[in-house]
């Protein structure tokens, strides 16, 4: 689609600029972004990005890291397992709702001395979930629509991941933090419209733009469910899942074990 | 130390010009950097080192995250609970030795199809450890000299965290992965010796540049210990421990629940 870095750079900057208009003095921006890697050279887009932003005079609050558990192997570098997420304000009088957010505390119990005796130390209504995001594979796309793309083959999501496929919860997130009830959420490369589909669930107005009409079908269908609020997504605020050691794909194979 | 970030990206610059020209074809440059924050507007420090490498004909290989579970609560953005780790190379002929530090496969019993029948699919000897690396604070911390340090005033490492103050299995992956048996570890901000230790303790030449003498003295000490095989570090290659439920901590407190 683009000749070069330059050429997507410089179409980038197009588009900001105009998304910089139409945004309110109170509004964000939420930029999600991989790595371009060329011949075992990593560019981390964020990089491009961070350039841009900051030439228009928006504010980097966050550089969200959301971790994944799939995808290829490297060989000769370490494997890719994250994604970055910008977030940016126009102004310092920016929406931010840590409430509706909050994850549950890993040490509920943990207790400080106060003048009345020890007390908890965390908040009841959970921790901040920090600039750094975690996500299961599994649960992410059990019962998303993007398993029956053309492209995805297996039962495996890591053989083919459509650039779009993020978990629900990175939409849901930035939305109900970043937003209020009825406020708009643009998004400019909707894809099948996780975005969206999130804004009409949190009774927001998504307003989403898609090239491909293949993904502004799906979109298209997928938004009708969550308006009728039957869109299959994972819960949000639900930890990873992991293992707990008696499953038996958690346990180290006989095979292995005879290797010595 | 420092009068603006100009002034310290030209300061940074001289220094990596000086590696450069120290730094063997084969070699590599491991950077761990965190954020500048002012006024709430967050410059993530990689992209100005990025910038900087990148003049001296540097190729990135990996931006490694690593990821803590501690430090101050924001208010109006998300907590930081990250920094980065820059792996550049001079050139493509470099040296990375993932065998050493493979981290145990979190499904090994996960079986694929071949034509004998259904095998484990993944490598016996563990995983590539990817580019986002976890650690744990309360193991990392465990019987480490900076908890003398006279800034950290109570049990908790939160509290003031020195700057050097990262656990010893960042230095002894990169060590591991990106050495051999006898090469040379060069740490220009050598801080209280962590890297030039795991050097040793790996057989290979660490060198260690500080300014502060305070840190130099602890540092010259800790060398000697881990000369000695005496230095008391966290063990690489476990996984970070989470809490297991029943552990008092790890509980709802009575004082939350009755909150309604």
């Amino acid at each position: 689609m683009f000749s070069s870095l330059d050429a997507y750079k410089e179409k980038m900057e197009t588009l900001i600029e105009s998304l910089s208009s139409k945004l309110k003095d109170t509004g964000s921006v939420c930029w999600q972004i991989g790595n371009h890697v060329k011949d075992g050279s990593v560019t981390p887009l964020d990089y491009i990005f961070f350039e841009i932003f900051q030439r228009h005079n928006f504010i980097l609050r966050n550089r969200i890291i959301w971790r994944f558990n799939f995808g290829l192997n490297a060989r000769k570098r370490f494997s890719g397992r994250y994604e970055t997420l910008l977030w940016f304000t126009k102004g310092s009088d920016y929406k931010f709702n840590l409430d509706p957010v909050r994850v549950p505390q890993i040490y509920p119990g943990k207790t400080k001395r106060t003048e009345q005796g020890y007390k908890p130390s965390g908040n009841p209504k959970g921790k901040n979930p920090s600039d750094f995001w975690e996500f299961d594979a599994k649960q992410s796309f059990e019962g998303q629509p993007v398993w029956d793309f053309p492209n995805v083959k297996a039962n495996h999501p890591e053989k083919t991941i459509h650039p779009c496929q993020f978990p629900n919860e990175v939409a849901d997130r930035c939305i109900l933090a970043l937003t209020e009830i009825g406020d708009t959420v643009l998004d400019p490369f909707a894809g099948v419209g996780t975005v969206v589909s999130c804004a009409e669930a949190r009774s927001r107005v998504g307003i989403g733009f898609e090239f491909d009409p293949r993904y502004l079908m799906l979109a298209n269908e997928r938004l009708e469910q969550a308006r009728l609020g039957e869109l299959v997504v994972r819960q949000s605020g639900r930890l990873p899942r992991r293992p707990n050691g008696n499953e038996k794909v958690a346990q180290v194979p006989q095979e292995w074990l005879d290797l010595g």
